[in-house]
This record gives structure tokens, C-alpha cells and sequence, in this order.
């Protein structure tokens, strides 16, 4: 098995149900958003940048991989409006890269974890029937390479799994991330003793999902028969407001809930994701509520030792960039 | 007004219109495709590849622009399966680099050429209300990128038309690429004394269209205040067969109409597309049938000198790859 994004949040926890399955991994990052402490022991580790077509190539030195779980990205969505080169070259073209090679080695399956991004502001309640209209480009990368995928499916056989999880949270989450994640940014802004940043109102809603309901079931994508060339919504099926979420931050931290506000950005204000198809085809029931995981986490990050907020370099347009975004000068 | 893919086949036509309007016109290619013939008098020329960001910020030297009007594109539908990077790099990549300087410079109108190849099999008939499920990575890119430029609309207020437009065929159609425009092969074969070669059954029909019925529009584009913001398809309203078709080129070049059948690959066996929209809003109705419009690109193929059948170099994928797109050894 291959995993791309080992060194990343969810492709590390993904490593570690795939070991504890009993299969052999070979995992790649390029520790850009992931780092080397989050990758699994028992991980066979290269270190690259799957933009890098020669690179995504030599991989199968080291293969034949029956499977591939694609899960290198940076998903930062309101931030990808700022750097469309780079979320497409970093979202689709290293997709491409990987793809490539996976048809080339005829490769049997191909897991690739998308994300709810792709809707954007739909109609809800989400099924995976409802046609995509993602509106900000990380979700319209994630599209476009869902129907590349799909297409070569088409034409040249090689399987898939498509997951659209939305909203994970949970421990190894990258909290120095200063644009996205907003569970990660309230734990290292809490930890900080700073305010808690929620840009605008607060009121928008979203069904926080702890990794430990999502990970475990990618894992298992290749043991589904019935999973087989389908798509998935995966996540929480109780949504919190942005404000609540910072209050069980606050309180599993045990500081005080201080909350600054920012100015709005485009975003869709409230997401109902339906889960039924993946719950009926992979017999899976909540196992972490919000409470819990955010302790979980808390506790986790309290361990972290503190690492400074990285500012994103190379970003191509500033105009209406919001002000907390700009970059020192 | 900057034109892309000044010196390809239905850039150069719109650029004619351009100018014809009283219009100043920035062209830029990199003859890939087109040719430095095509390139109309009056057109300040630039010769480079749009995939080169510092590039394309240079063009603004020549600037500011009014409008964009973006025809620059490797337009193979079928090949795209087998170079899904390069048609990435070449139809969305670029694409997003010219972008980015419109949103930076604040450009008013960015117009960019489509396909009706975004909507993959679709139920006829294709209005512009049916979302689309492009299904080769050609169709991929070019509905990718709509998408792209309606997120920037919404965020940065750059206007757009985006044009989806089939089958196009006419005087200046590179006749010497062997992957794509049916019409094009059809007449080098003829041309050449070869047989003309038919993909499948050849009752897949289509409604070619003149490029006389299409780039006039497409150059008055920022003329039509309620095209703004708008898509419209474009093209003829009648069907042909590829065999009837096969059999015009023939009468219009006087030779025998002579078949070669290729094994079938996957595309739609009809396309019916609605153009009722483009008809309202542009007052236009259909001015060259079929006949006439071959028969002009018939005389102007006649005046050409040889020109080889170029290769692609650079497939990437060479699984299932049609036996007459392979490379030589």
C-alpha cells in the first residue's frame, strides 16, 4: 500500500489503522503541512513532493502498491481563492502525477480522500447524489480530479473509493496553521492565551468530525467489496456553531472563552452532510462525540511542544485578502 | 483587448473581428499549435507559453486590458486520456496564471472559450441549466476552469462570458494534427490521396460549425452588456454524420469518398445542443450550412503547402492507447 500525506493529520492516523490491518506501507511527504513525528513507526518513508513527476515515478522502486490512499493536499479552502497556482498544482496535478502511474503499473484501486469542499453551498441535506458545485478552487481541485479519477476508471479499469469527509478534527491536526482548521486555530490561540478568532458572527455551523470516526474507515476501503468505484460522505452527524466550538475548546483547555471577531468571509453559513449510503454499506455508528474529542485533543496538544504560527509564502493575490492573512511587511 | 491563441485557429478569426470592431489587439501564442500565418495584420504580437507565470505577467507591459478574451488550448478530447498532465498544465494551469493578473490588474471582462465538451454524455438537449459531467480530462480542465472564474467573479467582481462552442471547423484549422477536428483530418487525407479515417461506425453525428458562425460573436462579447456574467453555447443547429461528413470533404476536394474504419473509442454518439439562449441574447441566426462551409475551407486547404502530420511527443499514458496514435519506434 502507498499512502501520500503519511506525515500529514489524517494520512498518519490512516497509516496506522492500514498497519494495524497487518499491510505493508510505504508512505510519502513532503512535511510541508505533516511532519516527520506524526508518520507511524513501521512506515517505509520517502521524503518528496509528489508535484515532482519523476519523483511520483520512482516510487514503484519500491512497490508493486495493489492500492493507493491519496491523501496529500492542502486544504485550506478560503485561503485558496489566494493561491489558485498553487492549490491546483498542489490538489490536481500531483493527483495527476500519481494517477499516471497508478494506471501505468495497473494499479487495482486508488482511495482518494476529496472532501466535502466539492458542494459547496448546496441544497441540504448533501447526498452523494446531488451534483457538485463547489465555489472557492480547493474544492473545485478536489472535483476536478474526482471525475479524472472516475475517468480513468472509464477507460482504463483501475478502481476507486472517493471520500468526502468534511470538518476533521483530532489529535496530530497541524495547529500552527494560521488558515485553516478552525479547531486547530482555537487550541493554539487557547494555548497561547490569545482570543479566539471567528470570523464573522460565529453562528455558521459545522458537524465536527473526530479523526477516530473517519481514518479507520478509509483504511478499510479495500476489505469493501461493496465500496468498490462509489463515493462517500463521511463525518459527524451533529453540527455546533462556531461559537460552542470555541466554548468546548475553551473549557477542555480550562482558560477562559475569549472571542475576537473577524470580518466575513465567503463561506457557506450552515453544511448538512448525509452519511446514510456509508453508514449502510460500511456498518459504521458514531464513536466520538464532540466533548470527548475535543479532549482528546486538548490533551494532545497540551503535550505539544509550541511551535510558531507559519505564515503561507508565495501568496499570488492580495487584493481583498482578508487583513489577518496579509503577510508582514 | 488580449487575445490568447492569437496565431490558432478560431483565436485568429476572432482577432480579424477584434480589429474589424476598431478594437487594439495584444495576441500571444506559442505556435504549438497555430502559426505565425495565422496571426492577422494589426495584431502586436507576443510569442510565448501562457504556463510560464512571469510571462504572462509580462504581458501587462503591453497593458492594461479591457478584456481578455482566452483561446489558448490543446483541444484533443480523446488524447487528453493519455496526457491528462500535460492537458492540466496546458488548459487549467495556464489558464488560472492569466487569472490571476486579471484579478491583480483588475480587468474588466475576462471572456474565455470553452467546449461543449464539458457536458460529457449529457440527456439532449444541452441547455446552458444543465450542470455539467464532462467525462474526458479535456472537458475536465475547461469546466474546471469556468468554475474557476466564477469563484473570482464572485470574490474579486472580474465579469466573465464563457463561451461553449462544438465542432468548430473552417479556413486556418490545423489539418496536419492527427488527434483532433475530424474535419481537418478528413481534408488532409483527402488532400493526400489517403482514405479518410473513421473512428468507429461513423454514425456518430455531430453539427459542425462554421468558425464564421461562431468568432464574429465571440468578439463582440464585450459589446452585449446582458452577455455579462453569462454562458452561452454556440454552434449549428444541423447534425451530420462523421460518414456524410466524409463524404462532403470529398465532393468539395473532387475525390472519391474513400473509408478506412478504426476501432470505436470512447466519446458520445450524438450531441444535441440548444443554442436558444446565444440566439436571444445576440440576435444571431445561422449564416453557413454545411455545404458552403466546406467548400470555403476546401479551397482554402487546397492553397496550403504540405504540412507533415505531426506526432504528439510526450504521451504519458500508453495503456489502451489507439493503435494509430502510437508513437513510432
Amino acid at each position: 500500500m502507498l499512502v501520500t500525506g503519511v506525515g500529514g493529520f489524517v494520512g498518519s492516523h490512516v497509516a496506522d489503522h492500514c498497519l494495524a490491518l497487518g499491510m505493508e506501507v510505504v508512505g510519502i511527504d513532503d512535511f510541508s503541512g505533516g511532519s516527520a513525528e506524526n508518520v507511524p513507526r513501521g512506515v517505509e518513508m520517502v521524503i518528496g513532493d509528489l508535484r515532482d513527476a519523476s519523483l511520483v515515478r520512482s516510487l514503484w522502486d519500491r512497490g508493486p502498491f495493489n492500492c493507493i490512499y491519496h491523501l496529500a493536499a492542502y486544504a485550506a479552502e478560503s485561503l485558496s481563492h489566494y493561491i489558485r497556482r498553487f492549490n491546483y498544482e498542489n490538489n490536481l496535478l500531483a493527483s495527476v502525477n500519481l494517477l499516471n502511474e497508478a494506471v501505468r503499473h495497473e494499479t487495482e484501486l486508488f482511495v482518494f480522500v476529496s472532501s466535502s469542499a466539492v458542494y459547496g453551498q448546496g441544497t441540504e441535506p448533501l447526498t452523494e447524489q446531488v451534483l457538485p458545485r463547489p465555489f472557492d478552487p480547493y474544492g473545485i481541485a478536489k472535483y476536478a480530479f474526482e471525475m479524472d479519477l472516475q475517468a480513468a476508471h472509464a477507460l482504463f479499469g483501475i478502481e476507486y473509493v472517493i471520500w468526502r469527509p468534511h470538518n476533521i478534527y483530532g489529535e496530530r491536526q497541524n495547529i500552527a496553521d494560521h488558515y485553516r482548521n478552525v479547531v486547530g486555530i482555537f487550541m493554539n490561540q487557547g494555548l497561547r492565551g490569545e482570543p479566539m478568532t471567528v470570523v464573522g458572527d460565529g453562528f455558521q455551523s459545522r458537524a465536527f468530525s473526530h479523526v477516530d470516526d473517519v481514518a479507520p474507515w478509509i483504511a478499510r476501503s479495500p476489505l469493501t467489496p461493496a465500496a468498490r468505484n462509489q463515493i462517500f460522505n463521511i463525518g459527524a452527524e451533529t453540527s455546533h456553531t462556531v461559537l460552542e466550538l470555541a466554548e468546548r475548546v475553551a473549557a477542555a483547555l480550562g482558560t477562559p472563552c475569549r472571542i475576537r471577531h473577524l470580518p466575513a468571509r465567503p463561506e457557506p453559513s450552515h453544511l448538512m452532510v448525509d452519511h446514510a449510503k456509508f453508514r449502510r454499506i460500511f456498518g459504521a455508528s458514531e464513536a466520538v462525540g464532540l466533548d470527548e474529542g475535543i479532549r482528546k485533543m486538548a490533551e494532545w496538544a497540551r503535550g505539544q511542544k509550541h511551535r510558531p504560527t507559519a505564515r503561507f509564502e508565495g501568496i499570488e493575490i492580495l487584493r481583498n485578502l482578508p487583513d489577518h492573512w496579509r503577510p508582514a511587511r
